[in-house]
């Protein structure tokens, strides 16, 4: 190898809410931390899957400081779920706003949620088949 | 596993400029590709790491569709490379715009590019040990 993909990197507002987020609503689990040369915070956090997800904060008086606000170049973070429509209301009563209700695309049932700065989060899953009643 | 953490999805303005890119600069490989039910696509790939990046694009009529704009909440895309300074060379050689040039941070050394929308993106590894001449 020479070039490794090994994370993705978001920026939030407000680190203690977000890592419970992330820890609390979706089960992911910290696996490290840590204070960066010029003042800001980073917390890396994963499932049982290899992907990693790093929350990074920036005091207000640090250089990499700036007014945080959305755009569209962070479409979603993807997660798998066993059964899509059981997660989904459990993610929402945990406190994730809803964005998209569940849906069927195909085999698939897709919902998405928000975390605490706006981001989009996809729970997708394989859909189950219905009886025809 | 209840939920587990698959991917990251990006929002590009022009998706075969967006995957040349991931593949030819930072040598990438597909390994899905597709169309959503309302005409959007989507490609993911993948270096040798299990961790996987989504490219999705909107056509002007769909009701995705928003106006692209950079902003704050995605920080970084992360890859590890086994020599920063010639892999920011090539990178940039390729037609990475440069960000910030590499420099020392602990015994990392780090230096961003841009892809073609914009996003950041990292490259880090250990730093050589120097020679004291």
């Amino acid at each position: 190898m020479t070039i490794r993909f090994i994370y993705t990197g978001i920026r939030v507002r407000d680190l203690k809410r977000s890592e419970e987020f992330y820890r609390k609503v979706l089960g992911m689990k910290v696996i490290l931390r840590g204070e960066m040369a010029h003042g800001g915070k980073y917390v890396h956090l994963r499932t049982k899957s290899a992907q990693r997800l790093e929350l990074n904060w920036y005091p207000q008086d640090n250089i990499y400081h700036r007014p945080y606000k959305n755009g569209e170049e962070l479409d979603h973070l993807a997660f798998w779920v066993d059964d899509v429509e059981k997660r989904f209301r459990e993610v929402v009563e945990k406190g994730a706003e809803v964005a998209v209700e569940p849906f069927r695309d195909d085999k698939y049932l897709i919902g998405f949620v928000k975390d605490p700065d706006g981001v989009w989060i996809e729970l997708m899953g394989l859909a189950r088949k219905r009886r025809h009643t």
